[in-house]
């Protein structure tokens, strides 16, 4: 027992570190040295890797095998044997060989895709792409799966979930989505977008969003904000966690909603309980819950009419010549505008979900074979016209925007539109447990929210599984029900429809 | 071989990543995480220690223990095993258990000191310094020493160095340093040095700082220039060197020469070869050397007249009501004033050296059990009554001031003025060597001397020891003729002796 736990703190120790150096990388690192740097990163993560699958660890996991055994580990130690378990087996089925193969065909395919989007060739990448699938077909034969095929990519990303009850939830949450964007295009309403069309100070932009953060409930004492091109959080440990944000003069809501965004994973990192401090439970659960904590901020709190009440007038005071005439409810209106467009990760909280819906459905294909590479330009923009009423002109805007397959990612997109799920699932909880929570954040006062969040997800790292999680929290199973009502009531109010 | 060379890399690797870690800490590791993360990083530095006195290791150095296995090696791999060799001989000399001793006393003397340097009580300290002193000793018979118990303490800053080699260097620097500063006393002629007791607007010194960094030299794609209260250098790799400083609204000084002097050490490890990347060699070959580098862009450049002709005229334009009516000269010989203080790292040039023998005298007297450390206070102030003719008025100006000791820093100190040694041998040989250079540097084209230097020292970097590197650049050992007459030529013209 202890010799398990000191092999979990030094690979949890290693994997800190390496986190870092990740950070670090995109971060503060010099790119002459960057060459030299990711070597000696890659020395660290093999090593780390080599931990995790030693004989030592395996032998060690034995000792827990049996039932009896199982049952006498109070719950934490349980819950650290079940993940190194979990990656110990996962990591071990793969043959050596075929998994230097495979790594050195995404690296090459990531090149591959970079070159490809940018001279809008998809035919370029495809060959890549090919392999991949093919790899990812192999692998989940090895891992195993109980009905479909891409269960066991999706249990990568999100433990425990499958097609089979992913179908259903998506299918409402797509067909929700159509109907309420074909209703809002209808609409005679439009919000006051162009209010965006203007430059907001970069300097004045970095004010606010350093003055917010501690408001919302990131500790900068416990954390930091820096600048990235691709914003992204960072967790050393919970005293330490790093999210990035990137600054545009003709995009103030770029910084603003990523920032908000990255301090919802952060914040989660940071609520942490520090008893899991140096083991594998250091951390968030899974993707999906991840992401639920990162949408919930920024949608739910960050795009609410509360929100505002309580910052507009202080947007107000930093930009007072680009907001002169603007009320606070057509500023809630204005970053709560729908409108379809190509890039996924500049759609709006509405059509975001209907990108999501696009991949998931052509990976499923893949995986089931149902679907073949070459087809996949024709299928993205049958889909987009399908869901979101518009064509991309070039696959660059279209099949080819993501990077995620390029690095064998397949199964990592629905993880997006889970965190909306069960975001709205948290969100109708909060509603009922906390009344009353929407006029303190209309006061600045974020505690009531956080705190909940904290007693009822955060603290517990990766202590449950997110399908377990969900149900201690909401007291029901992921559905679409919830993240339905509240789009439908939103922009129902919003587009007065 | 092979396995040789990738377990030196795999150590290198970590040892940068852990070089990136403590520069992190100190710079921009937010504080509720430091605990957490000191422990990461400590288990990181304990792999790393551990693969470098492994079994692994002792069986791979066996197999070139035979002077004819050792003759087949090419001079690159010869040095990486003498590294090796070396740091694993060492560390295995003394026993875990005293090591770990050692450890815990030293953690615990740190303390002590900062809480006795803060109350001014020395006796607090002491205890804690006396058990060290035991331990250097039993340390010094351990790794053994041919005439002088500090020699020992001396070869592990400086290989090859000894207490016979540096009397007689050390006493003849001392000698015409306390002979200069006499005459300089009895000058009644005075720097203008009173043009630093002004505001200097911290914004401005950044500006000039991060203006002439590229000009002296240092690559900022290959490095970057921080803030931290105690400003140092860390090299991450040879294309990813940081360096920090810091900004003083009232020293405007402080900043200045603190880069400059950084940027010394900076430049030495961005111009090492990239051909020892990921070698025990990819790093500065000893302190003294390392600290010549700095002294040398610091003292030899940065305090010259050449390099004011070029630079003055721009930090007018930074500060032009701070300098007004201040001629280029008058500048000059105001940042080579000499004043006695008491604390070394505000020391000028001259008597900075001076500092050093209190400490090297003391240490040598120590480690031959010459003198205890209860008397050290008494023999401190007596010193410097000596030498520099003040005494401080407290332990905390005096004895106290440094925190070397507390960490087991014994022989540590010599470094600073090796570095000032070295710098101005080197000096007296690039003047033979690159004439004009002085012209150069004040047309604002440093490239002579770093091409020189580069060429040189620079690129070996652990390639050859300090002693044999001197020798291969000046053609003769390491001697106190040059300082000395640097010192008196400059200051007799300063000071118009």
């Amino acid at each position: 027992m202890k010799e398990f736990k000191e092999l979990d703190e030094k690979i949890t120790h290693f994997d800190a570190i390496t986190g870092l150096a990740d950070w670090d990388q995109k971060v503060m690192a010099p790119k002459k040295g960057r060459n030299e740097f990711a070597k000696a990163v890659g020395t660290l993560r093999t090593e780390a890797f080599k931990l995790a699958v030693s004989e030592e660890m395996g032998n060690l996991l034995k000792e827990f095998n049996s039932e009896s055994a199982r049952e006498k580990l109070d719950e934490v130690t349980a819950a650290q044997v079940r993940e190194r378990q979990e990656f110990y087996e996962r990591s071990k089925r793969i043959p050596a060989d075929m998994f230097k193969e495979y790594s050195v065909l995404t690296a090459q395919a990531n090149d591959a895709w970079e070159h490809a989007r940018e001279h809008n060739d998809f035919p370029h990448f495809a060959p890549y792409l090919e392999k991949i699938v093919d790899f990812k077909r192999k692998f989940a034969e090895i891992y195993g799966y109980e009905k479909h095929p891409y269960d066991a990519m999706l249990n990568e990303f999100e433990p425990g979930l499958t097609v089979e009850k992913l179908d259903p939830i998506f299918s409402k949450l797509r067909d929700t989505s159509v109907r309420l964007l074909e209703k809002i295009k209808q609409s005679t309403y439009q919000t006051p977008a162009e209010i965006f069309n203007q430059k907001f100070g970069v300097e004045k932009q970095k004010e606010f969003n350093r003055f917010i953060l501690p408001i919302i409930g990131f500790d900068l004492d416990a954390g930091r904000l820096d600048e990235t091109v691709h914003p992204f959080a960072q967790s050393i440990n919970s005293g330490d966690v790093r999210i990035t944000t990137r600054y545009l003069e003709d995009n103030v809501r770029s910084a603003l909603f990523g920032t908000i965004h990255e301090a919802g994973h952060g914040i989660y990192e940071q609520n942490i309980d520090s008893r899991f401090d140096g083991t594998v439970l250091a951390g968030g659960t899974s993707f999906g819950i991840h992401e639920s904590q990162s949408r919930f901020l920024e949608n739910m709190v960050g795009r609410s009419r509360e929100f505002w009440k309580y910052f507009y007038p202080k947007l107000v005071e930093f930009f007072p010549e680009q907001l002169a005439g603007v009320s606070e409810v057509e500023f809630y209106r204005a970053v709560n505008t729908v409108e379809p467009s190509f890039i996924r990760i500049e759609a709006d909280e509405l059509t975001y979900n209907l990108h999501i819906m696009v991949r998931y459905e052509i990976e499923k294909a893949l995986m089931a074979g149902e679907l073949e590479v070459h087809e996949l330009p024709a299928v993205w923009n049958k889909k987009m016209e399908e869901y979101l009423g518009i064509v991309p002109a070039f696959d660059s805007e279209g099949v080819l925007q993501d990077v995620h397959w390029s690095f064998g990612g397949i199964g990592y997109f629905p993880s997006y539109s889970l965190g909306n799920l069960y975001a709205a699932q948290i969100l109708n909880t909060l509603k009922n447990e906390v009344p009353g929570y929407e006029a303190e954040i209309a006061k600045g006062n974020f505690a009531p929210v956080n705190d909940w969040l904290k007693n009822r997800i955060h603290q517990y790292g990766s202590l449950y599984k997110p399908d377990e999680l969900i149900v201690r929290v909401t007291r029901e199973e992921l559905n679409a029900n919830y993240l339905a009502d509240y789009l439908n009531a939103k922009y129902t109010e919003i587009y007065k429809l």
